[in-house]
C-alpha cells in the first residue's frame, strides 16, 4: 500500500478532528521518516506563542505516524498503535510554523515487527522533535504499543 | 478579581484557539481546584476512543489553568507562565466525555509565590489526572515556570 504525504494529510484530518483544526500537512511521509507541519495561528496560546497543548498533540502524533507508516511498509499498519508514555521537554517558545520529525527507530524495530507478526502486543521508543524557525522546541520521548488485529479486541 | 468557571470557558475560548476546537468547559475555578471538560467527538482519534493529543493537550492545558487561577487569587496572574516539563502515563482509552482536574500543590507553592512577588523566575510541579467513565485514562505529572510581568522581555 503507498501512502505518500499528501494521501497522509487527508487519511489524518478525516479521520482524527484535533488535526483538522491544528490544520496539520504531513511534509514527508517515508516508511523511515515523517515530518508534519502545523500553521501557528491555529495553535496559539496566550502569549502570542505556540501552545503547549498544541505542541504536546503535533509531537505525539509523529511519533505515532512515523511508526503507522512504518507499519504499513511491512503490511501492519492494522495493527492498534497507541502511545502508552510521553515526556515532553519545551526547550523554546516557538514563534513561527512548526515542523515535527520523527523516525521508527532502528533499535528494536526488528522485534517490535516480529512480535506483531507472531500475534503478540509490541511496544517501542519513538524520539521526535519540533523546530520553529530553525530552533528545536520540544523534544519528545514517546512509549508506543500495538496491538496485533486479530487480538484488537482483547485490548 | 473574580473569575468563575463560566467566565474562565469564555477566557480560554477567546485566547486560545484549539481550546474552542476541542471544546473545552470549565467545570471548576477555584482558587484550589480547577476541573476541565471535554466532549469526545471533537477529540476523537482512529480507534473511537480520545486521541492521545487531545488527552495531552486536556492535561497540559488544565495543570496550567489550575496554577494560573491560583495566580490569580493573589494579583500575580499577569506573571508569563508557561510549560517547561510534561511526563504523560496513558492508562486506558478513554470512552466517554473527559474530565481533568489538578491543584495548585501545597508543596512549593508559597515558595514560589514568594519568588515571583521578589521578581524572580519561579517553577513549580503540578499533577493532574484525566477520568472518562469514572476510570483514570491518563496522569501529568508537569512543570511550570513563571516570570513576573516586569521581566516578562527577557523570557
Amino acid at each position: 500500500m503507498i501512502m505518500d504525504a499528501a494521501a497522509f494529510t487527508d487519511f489524518l484530518h478525516e479521520r482524527i478532528p484535533l488535526v483538522r483544526a491544528m490544520q496539520l500537512r504531513v511534509l514527508v511521509a517515508d516508511p523511515h521518516r515523517v515530518c508534519i507541519a502545523a500553521p501557528l495561528e491555529p495553535n496559539l496560546n496566550l502569549h502570542g506563542t505556540a501552545f503547549g497543548g498544541s505542541l504536546a498533540a503535533l509531537g505525539i502524533l509523529t511519533g505515532w505516524a512515523a511508526l503507522y507508516r512504518g507499519l504499513l511498509a511491512v503490511n501492519l499498519a492494522d495493527a492498534a498503535l497507541v502511545v502508552q508514555r510521553s515526556e515532553l521537554d519545551y526547550l523554546k517558545p516557538a514563534r513561527g510554523e512548526l515542523v515535527a520529525e520523527s523516525q521508527p527507530p532502528e533499535a528494536g524495530w526488528s522485534a517490535f515487527i516480529e512480535t506483531l507478526q507472531r500475534g503478540g502486543r509490541a511496544g517501542i521508543d519513538v524520539e521526535t522533535c519540533i523546530r520553529s524557525r530553525q530552533v528545536d522546541v520540544l523534544r519528545v520521548s514517546g512509549r508506543y504499543v500495538a496491538l496485533p488485529v486479530k487480538r484488537r479486541g482483547d485490548g
